[in-house]
């Protein structure tokens, strides 16, 4: 009897749902990181989120629409974090700079964002693969849009539209791959890998924006197979 | 029965055991670089191969040993047809440059190979993706060998050693975000997608080896987050 008077009685300690849904979200992002889609189960999440499974189908359904949704909050808080970074009235490399300082911090900070993105989602495959490229294809265009800006600076928008697109696909598969190197890496920091890739890419964007290019030199040609 | 004298009997036209397989595995790839691995059906693959279903579990095993088998060759086919480009007295860049070519030259040719390696295998997970994974990591290596060549030249092996295992894994991400998008532009030649990533790349190792870098310019620096 004293200690019902001490302690609040369990209804008044319940939770708001957004917060309990947040829980749910965060376990079951850890989960889905560590076991991908297939191999996570519903106890594991209930457990991590210290919520039961009835509840957490109540108030976000199956494991389908749990991985749907941790994809989509992922993916969103992602898309904000490298935005947040990139300050649209600097110069096109400066912009590069910043966005990509800004998402290696997000990949260091949230690895298991990063993981349930980048490896999860593609290998269940479906739709949740088609949101993923969806996300990759956005990245892609923006880095595209910064590079025909940096061409265009230059008196030279016809040839940053002709090979932007294939140079920016090619740009934003060195980040995510720098990425997933940098997970094992943790002691090079943001600053030092976004250099590495400026380093790798600017000059070669440079190079096609100014019309210099790197050729083959004849004389050390291989016989073609 | 004179039917019977003027074509040979079924069991004289049988092909030998090791055309058979490889007509199945070519049917194989075909089917799982259309469908993927869950949805691809022995059913499709017994037909595009017009090979039995119990013939082809006698020759090549289960559907699971089928994709196995189907990783491996075409690996194998890749890893040979980037090795017969590479001539190891040129310089490192020459190199690169022709063992670019010559992955892009087989992914051209062998759209279907290239689909089961790089997005099929990944998504089946377990051993399959293991033995890409391995396959990534030979590459990034042979890459970072050519860097720290190419550095060790220039007399700046350490800091080569430094970076170039990162920048080998950005540039194999690269070059595989470029093969992805070269199989939606056919019109872009082999040639040009390598000159393209090494325009994108070499000066970034140049600069690397020769010890310039690019750098963020002070008073262009947005505001830490």
């Amino acid at each position: 009897m004293p200690d019902e008077e001490q302690r609040p009685p369990e209804r008044a300690r319940r939770l708001p749902r957004a917060v309990r849904e947040r829980q749910i979200l965060d376990a079951a992002v850890q989960v889905f990181s560590r076991h991908g889609y297939h191999s996570a189960s519903m106890d594991e999440i209930s457990e991590v989120a210290g919520v039961s499974k009835p509840m957490i189908y109540t108030y976000l359904g199956s494991k389908e629409d749990l991985f749907g949704k941790s994809i989509q909050r992922e993916a969103t808080r992602l898309l904000e974090a490298i935005q947040a970074g990139v300050q649209p009235d600097l110069p096109p490399d400066m912009q590069l700079w910043h966005g990509l300082r800004s998402f290696y911090r997000f990949v260091a900070e949230y690895r298991e964002s990063w993981t349930v993105l980048h490896r999860q989602a593609l290998t269940v495959g479906g739709a949740f693969a088609a949101e993923i490229t969806a996300m990759r294809t956005r990245a892609i265009e923006l880095v595209a849009a910064l590079v025909v800006s940096a061409g265009t600076r230059k008196g030279l928008a016809q040839q940053a539209e002709f090979s932007g697109a294939g140079l920016s696909a090619a740009l934003v598969g060195a980040a995510e791959s720098l990425a997933d190197w940098a997970l094992d890496h943790p002691e090079i920091s943001d600053g030092v890998l976004a250099s590495w890739l400026m380093n790798l890419v600017w000059l070669g964007f440079n190079d096609l924006v100014e019309g210099e290019v790197w050729k083959p030199r004849p004389g050390e040609t291989a016989s073609e197979g």
